[in-house]
């Protein structure tokens, strides 16, 4: 590469361009590098962490998304083992080709039933659901208008920037925004609202049944990213939507089995003519192979599980309870949540990083620094999800632990 | 959804749009139908079948992309089992928030050693790694210019689409027109050039040297596809790109989990500072969970055996040479294909359908019928995929099958 230039002088220096790029986030402190953990399994949030000479240590885990534990569940992990055995590692092709399993049908009902829904489509991922279905509807529709809360994920983003239609943001949560837009707007154009239960760097909630009311009087079509909520919140896990009595009022749910569910995917449930829509026109969805059938049938047996068990989101909700008044209690920068994500503002990259490595080292308590761009420049913080395993006396520990190392004056912080 | 129009009598009604969608498929007669399948693991190409009273039958499946059985070897599935009792089904983040573990990072060192390069990076799959890594480089280089073969699949002409730049569509495999493009762009614009080695619908392989060789005249970066080729070609199944001793020459090499593999992902390989670049800037991998450690640890598995054993690629390539002399021997219109892959042309897409159709009701052979828009219109086929495990017996069923079904007058086929 680097004599490409040299060989015939008239090719830019690429390699310059991409030094350049990388020396860009390590000036504003933002360059990631990836912790090396193994989960524990059966005794989770304790792991293993592996250094540069690829020694292991013990740590506790205080950002993970498998918010309940599912992916360490008995039922999950004989789910998976059963259906290893029964067919074996991957699907071996699309959907349409050879990739469509009995467990991939099944987990589509069980989705749709846990929404309340005619039919559920299943993705390789909840990014790949978000951007599939959300450019897909865009290009169905022609001159179709989405309005987007500020705050929504990149995967949806993506997808609306993909659609290749017209977009307006509105401010995070604000209705009397999201009206003055809609009003703006032709009434005769499609419309499509976009936005989120629970919103998982501020732990808020969107008010759904508002949204709906917007989008019923100005004729908008919903879509909901219930991403950081399935597993979580209503009677049988359905998502705030189920919690708030709304589901039957959104177009489209989205959702990941990757986060409580514990396993790894994304899906819509909806009318059966929509997902059929998306299924039949969305390339992210056709010209890939299906999710593993191993990974479908743990879902499965989760999804199935969270249905009928509400203990783990009791004892969830509790531990992150204690942990925002412990953090209050002792006068940390909590921020305001109103769910199981509790964030603490630190306010820049380069102290939300060195307090992180300084947990780590000094205490083997895992928590990664959030920066931008998933996060705006200023706001940077450090993201904890408790679960239904952390305890009383781990949370006491992190408090302490947390506590002192914001204690340290920035010098000492940074060594 | 359907009284929104008669509750405020502004709104499109989204349902008639959506249904004349669906309609649109019918008509053309490429509506499709997703078989249920469900492989016996340890006994394949065998399968069960399940139809709509969910009863099950047995079938050979014909068209499945796990092409060397990975999918069910020993090795592969203890390791899966391992990790799953290791660590648990999901690993809960994003690679950079909790989601990296031990298997991530030994399996992305494997797969840069497999094509020589000194890094590689793992993705959810090769349709997510042809997307971010294109939209990325093409965003990454200020005034890019992507030169595109017309056959490229759909995932890289998302990520191309993606990246907002220019693109040149050059003629399938044609060096003569890719020559012709460079030369007429803007000498000091920076290029590059993307295509795959073998093409998975007509079985044919790309000049990879010949490309090398103008990427070198006109200072181009190179990114190859091997989708189809990872596992199969080269003395440890780097691909045609091993092959063909011309690995070292490309900047980029991608490919996926999925297929020879007969597990679930993708990545890239290539040098350090280019996966570092991806790693840092790219959406699709950014901001989504990361692989499942029980598919990491069944690749990581999958691959080293494979570097190490070449018996499945010869079974294999046996398989397919005898598929396609018999095919021929029969005056079945077998199309020219330089590898493993036995392209069947039909030429619509109702009578690829009803040939399917009839295949599996009545001999019990599943192939899928590939339509528009996976390949032209016109050229709509059957597409056979024997792998090690189909023998000369089972060539021999559906050699026979295909000619008494391909010898029914039409009428006769589409009842
Ligand atoms: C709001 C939101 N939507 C979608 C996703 C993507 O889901 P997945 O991890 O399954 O790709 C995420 C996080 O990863 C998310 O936070
Ligand atoms: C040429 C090519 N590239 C990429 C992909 C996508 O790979 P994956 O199935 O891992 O998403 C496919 C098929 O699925 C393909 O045929």
């Amino acid at each position: 590469m680097d004599d490409l230039r040299a060989r015939d002088g008239v090719a830019m220096d690429y390699m310059a361009t991409f030094g350049a790029a990388i020396e860009r986030l390590h000036d504003e402190g933002r360059y990631r590098v990836f912790i090396d953990i193994l989960r524990n399994k059966g005794n989770y949030p304790n792991a293993r962490c592996f250094g540069q000479r690829a020694l292991s240590r013990p740590v506790t885990v205080w950002c993970s998304n498998d918010y309940l534990a599912m992916g360490q569940h008995p039922a999950v992990i004989a789910a998976m083992e059963e259906a290893l055995h029964d067919v074996g590692a991957g699907s071996g092709g699309t959907r349409n080709i050879g990739g469509n399993t009995h467990y991939h049908v099944a987990l589509e009902a069980e989705l749709a039933d846990l929404h309340g829904k005619e039919s559920a489509l299943l993705f390789t991922s909840g990014y790949v659901s978000n951007e599939a279905t959300l450019a897909t509807l865009g290009k169905l529709l022609p001159g179709c208008i989405i309005f987007s809360d500020e705050l929504n994920h990149a995967s949806m983003i993506a997808g609306i920037r993909n659609a290749g239609c017209e977009r307006r943001i509105f401010r995070h949560n604000d209705m009397a925004h999201l009206e003055e837009l809609l009003a703006a707007a032709d009434p005769a154009a499609p419309k499509l609202i976009a936005f989120e239960s629970v919103y998982s760097m501020e732990g808020d909630v969107a008010p759904i049944a508002a949204i709906c009311d917007l989008a019923d009087r100005f004729g908008a079509l919903t879509y909901l990213d219930e991403v950081h909520a399935v597993g979580m919140y209503g009677e049988r896990g359905g998502g705030i939507s189920e919690r708030d009595g709304v589901a039957d009022r959104l177009t489209i749910i989205e959702g990941t089995l990757a986060k409580a569910i514990g396993v790894m995917g994304g899906y819509i449930a909806a009318d059966r003519l929509i997902t059929d829509v998306i299924r039949s026109y969305a390339p992210g969805f056709i010209f890939t192979t299906s999710l593993s059938p191993v990974l479908a049938a743990g879902a499965l047996a989760s999804v199935r599980h969270l249905k009928g068990s509400s203990i783990e989101r009791e004892c969830q909700q509790q531990a992150a309870a204690d942990l925002k008044a412990k953090f209050a209690a002792a006068d940390l920068p909590v921020m305001s949540s109103t769910t199981h994500i509790v964030p603490l503002l630190i306010g820049d990259a380069i102290t939300a990083k060195a307090v992180s490595d300084a947990l780590l080292q000094d205490y083997g308590l895992y928590v990664q620094p959030i920066n931008f761009p998933t996060v705006p420049r200023g706001t940077e913080r450090l993201r904890f999800t408790p679960g239904p395993t952390h305890d009383a006396a781990m949370i006491d520990t992190l408090v302490a632990a947390v506590s002192e190392v914001l204690g340290r004056a920035p010098l000492r912080l940074a060594a």
